[in-house]
């Protein structure tokens, strides 16, 4: 049934195609000038995003009930406000400001580079972002996505099977014929597990010096690219 | 909490977005000049059309268990074929066929006026069509979705509240935000009654002559509007 043909390629966003660090970093020192707090606000991007993994984690287990990412960065927003010392900020102001994840700036490769594979292939997004974050930050950052799909819709985290495989489904398509493209080795191993092809594209600047990238692929990875024109180039777009 | 702002419009697809009458019929002719067959391909294409609404209506009530959109085709292509006294025919050329329902053409005014109402609002389908039918007519028929949304999230057909609403929240909005644009009074209905905003848009040629259309707005419809660019005028698009 499956001739193994890739027809579609689905992109982890966080860091694949958006630079999340300086983004949040950006916005949160205009927050914090508005308030009167300074802090190192890279810093204040990583601890941001540390409540991230560990929120996914407890949906994933079942500890916790199904949530969103956006409720999973708010919860997380509340805590870290208070150890950085800023004052009482209100509801609406909180949830503007928890939008900074909907207007993430992309690679300067991303547009363009997407541009090229589209192309030849259905692309989409497979983030554990939410819908609207992901529709948001595609009007604001220029993502041509022929669909925009999320592990929310498969009720499920990468690196859950579910979220991979449902994919595939939605997009009508034989797991085989889908290829992740992420720059992190344990999603492109979650992929590759699911029945689903892999492609690393390295971004050695996503966590800034505050931890190492992914450099290297594993050897069962079907392409390693450097950006998205090299990856555009390997797989024969124009 | 809701400002009643709309922020964004989800477009009814089959009639409202695309010809799909003129498209089938087309396809329908190729396919049968192939098999040595000779019929009105408009009314084949109405006999195709007319499985879609009794298949849905057999899910929302719970006679069926939940099918996509591209299978309820597929199940009533098998039938149409045999009455049109067609041969044997293999199952990838069925499977090939169906997808004729995937490569629908727009009205002339879609892309250009799809793209004028995008730069002030998020557009999104809303159709009854599952994500992998959206995703190919969006690449087929250039239609500058910024998220392809179905009733396929919602596991519940139009016009089901439940179709209307799963769509709202997952764009992250009020259900007052949203505004519903088809061509079909009942479909707008359903919009209104599950709290969405509501927009006629005129498509007098979608039935050709076997079936009237829809040319006159309930009262409490919010837009009424002769197509696209009729509308993105009235809205403020540039």
């Amino acid at each position: 049934m499956s001739s193994g043909e890739i027809k579609a390629l689905v992109f982890d966003v966080f860091g694949t195609v958006v630079d999340w660090r300086t983004s949040i970093s950006r916005q949160a020192a205009e927050f914090g000038a508005k308030h009167g707090v300074t802090a190192d606000w890279d810093k204040f991007a990583d601890d941001w995003r540390a409540g991230y993994g560990a929120g996914m984690a407890k949906v994933n287990s079942g500890e916790d009930e199904w949530k969103i990412v956006d409720q999973i960065h708010r919860e997380r927003l509340e805590v870290i406000l208070d150890e950085y010392g800023f004052p009482n900020i209100n509801d609406d102001e909180l949830t503007e400001f928890n939008k900074a994840w909907h207007r993430l700036d992309g690679w300067p490769d991303a547009t363009t580079g997407l541009t090229r594979l589209k192309s030849k292939f259905i692309i989409s997004s497979l983030s554990n972002g939410n819908i609207a974050l992901l529709t948001n930050m595609a009007k604001y950052a220029n993502l041509p996505w022929d669909a925009v799909l999320s592990a929310e819709l498969a009720g499920k985290y990468k690196r859950h099977p579910r979220a991979y495989t449902k994919t595939a489904e939605l997009l009508g398509l034989e797991y085989d014929e889908v290829m992740l493209v992420a720059a992190h080795n344990d999603d492109l191993r979650g992929a590759i597990k699911a029945g689903l092809k892999a492609a690393l594209v390295t971004r050695p600047d996503e966590f800034g010096d505050a931890k190492k990238p992914d450099l290297e692929p594993d050897p069962d990875f079907n392409y390693f690219a450097k950006d998205f024109h090299d990856l555009a180039d390997q797989l024969g777009c124009d």
